[in-house]
């Protein structure tokens, strides 16, 4: 395929893209530009950007410039998009600044998607309000759209999810006849299995209008209605007092100036003789979300370090019990659901248009890509009022064959304080 | 025992003591005076103070004033001095501030006890070279003087030793033939262990000159010197390189100010690729310790929350992996030792004297006391760098069964970034 070469300026801004990615095997080209400079004999993955507009975007804002252009085509990817995307990440983590408009773009985005009550319930509608088909079309059949844990690395999604949905509840140690509150709470798929398979009564909180009026269809048809109470509200508007309070993957959304009113609702929830789990996407250290992310698919999402979680429980007494960081499962999740959104591309590209196609198809391999390589966590942690009762002696329950989970009782050993 | 009644002022101090142990049932007595005020039928203990002037220095500085007291005999005290100080910790969080006397005290001692490379090994020296037969006569057979690990609650203190051991070694994942740097080794016990049981050679800083020497002749004796070597020196002092990083129960004596400093020495010698355990007293919440425990005790200590400890793995880009509170398991362990501490006394007295036992008695039991209650926590945090290929899939190895311990090998899955 003959083309022209590339001009000086081209030629300077492609150097910079190139500089900023490394010396990955990645083949750029440009216009009808011959390819610039040499990729190897085999090439991760061969880049053509559509024109220099696109190209100069690219140059200032490299992650808003990177996923617009390659959610409206104006850059197309041949090869390996999730090794693409690892190699461009980790050298971006590498170099470390960003230049002054990404800068800018995420301080706008920070002041312009508030986690307000008002404002979460317009960020949360705009992604978990897509219509829940789309979801079925990639999800595993509970709908559960957060990070699955994976007994051994080729469990199937479907027995992963059920593992995670069973790990959050051992290690909030459930008792038949407890009450428990659960804030984002999806199309409903933990409330309705702690209820099933705990004996525990939930009331089940959510912004998303769209999820809520699915979960309760599922709980009429499962017949537990009675038993798990779905309420179409933020988790800022709980009421009642409960035995354990869980969260698994709300905390992204909740935006770090909002930690403390979290914490606030949990201990009044809960009090000194409750315990709690929180299930969230988190980091090495404190560093904003990808601003395209932001833009197109999360609004005011935001993952924490471990130091600007810990704080929370601090003015109410908590004592964190458990961490554990899944980070790897997320990657297994995630491959899951690529490969059947790839599957289910047709359907997809039908239902929305392409560009909702190669955009969530982008989100979907950027997050495997972070998970990958550790760029991204998934942090559980467990945490007691300072008068819970319910603190297990050791985590040995949590990996007990499930034939012995019945005798799990004799682990429970009544603090002294009592 | 008739005696006279208290006279006005001391019963107006005798009235802010009270206050500050709050409704419970303790007997209060001061010189030949009668008791002050209803104890109810069955008081937990019998406090009697000798004069005005400890009743004074008790209500100045409650924590020295009462340490002082009662290490020198001039308050004594009848009945559960646990439960005592159950009571008396519990009350005291529940008031919240100290008063000024207190505060400066505290302030003082930051200043006067500082954790340089000259004041760690004058702060150590203190508690730490205490000759080691007298840590013979209560410690277990291995001479660990750190928090066990109960496998059960009616577990041995040999047997829990033993498995606080293995625990730490399985959650660094050891492979035979690997290097493992070790801070603070205390008298060698987990450092042999490892090199025994699971083949690494290690070398080990411990700035206590008794300790270091102990540790060698055990290494001699045990045929294990070739294996493990004991550095009298400093952890800012390491140097090498290793594949794993662990330091149990030293953390405390490093002081917050320095807790950067130990991060880049965990950096130094593990690098990326390796990955680390760090076992230590923490709390809920920043707080200082026990001004009368860093007076008589430990010099220079500091029990710090996880909010303080998370930022030190910030910088290299460690992964937090895993975060145990272990909190229970050392209130057992302090049962077993103050209960082999008594059995002791009279070998102990002969040695150092009642006011040395009485200061250790108050020392253990304030300890066995603050865990009971859940103002002390104990944390093992396991981390690992951002190259590490070492971290199993679950954490089921850890709970495995020990004739299974060949087959861990199997959970180990390499990250995909390699």
């Amino acid at each position: 395929m003959a083309g022209s070469t590339l001009s000086s300026i081209d030629r300077r801004l492609v150097r910079r893209i190139r500089a900023a990615i490394g010396d990955a095997p990645v083949a750029i080209s440009l216009g009808n530009s011959n390819s610039d400079g040499p990729a190897g004999a085999n090439p991760v993955a061969r880049v053509h950007i559509a024109d220099r507009k696109t190209l100069m975007k690219l140059v200032l804002d490299p992650e808003v410039g990177f996923g617009d252009a390659y959610m409206t085509g104006r850059i197309t990817i041949n090869g390996d998009l999730v090794r693409l995307l690892e190699l461009v990440l980790e050298s971006m983590q590498k170099a470390g600044s960003e230049g002054w408009y990404a800068r800018l773009r995420s301080g706008l985005l920070r002041i312009t998607q508030p986690n307000s009550l008002r404002g979460s319930a317009r960020n949360i509608h705009h992604h978990y309000d897509v219509p829940t088909d789309f979801y079925k079309l990639w999800l595993d059949s509970r709908l559960v759209y957060t990070c699955a844990y994976f007994p051994t690395p080729s469990a199937t999604l479907e027995d992963a999810q059920i593992a995670k949905m069973d790990h959050v509840c051992r290690k909030l140690c459930l008792q038949p006849g407890e009450a428990v509150v659960e804030t984002g709470c999806g199309w409903g798929a933990l409330a309705l299995h702690m209820a099933r398979h705990y004996g525990v009564t939930v009331r089940a909180f959510n912004v998303s209008k769209e999820q809520i009026a699915f979960a309760r269809q599922r709980a009429q048809a499962e017949g537990l209605a009675h038993r798990v109470e779905f309420i179409h509200d933020d988790y800022r508007n709980v009421s009642g007092r409960f035995d354990a309070f869980v969260s698994v993957g709300m905390l992204e959304h909740v935006g770090q100036e909002h930690y403390a009113d979290l914490a606030r609702v949990i201990h009044r929830s809960i009090g000194d003789s409750g315990r709690g789990l929180l299930h969230f996407i988190g980091r090495n250290r404190p560093h904003p979300f990808s601003s395209w992310i932001k833009m197109r698919i999360f609004p005011g999402a935001y993952a924490p370090a471990l130091s600007q979680v810990m704080p929370m429980f601090e003015p109410w007494n908590f004592s964190v019990q458990d961490v554990e960081n899944i980070g790897r499962h997320y990657a297994s999740t995630l491959e899951h659901w690529l490969a059947r959104f790839e599957g289910g591309v047709d359907r997809i590209t039908e239902m929305f248009g392409a560009e909702f196609v190669r955009a969530w198809r982008l989100y979907l391999a950027g997050s495997l890509a972070s998970f990958r390589i550790s760029t991204l966590q998934l942090f559980q942690v467990v945490f007691a009022g300072s008068q819970c009762q319910n603190i297990p002696w050791t985590r040995q329950h949590l990996y007990a064959r499930a034939d012995l989970a019945q005798k799990e009782q004799k682990w429970f050993v009544a603090t002294s304080s009592s």
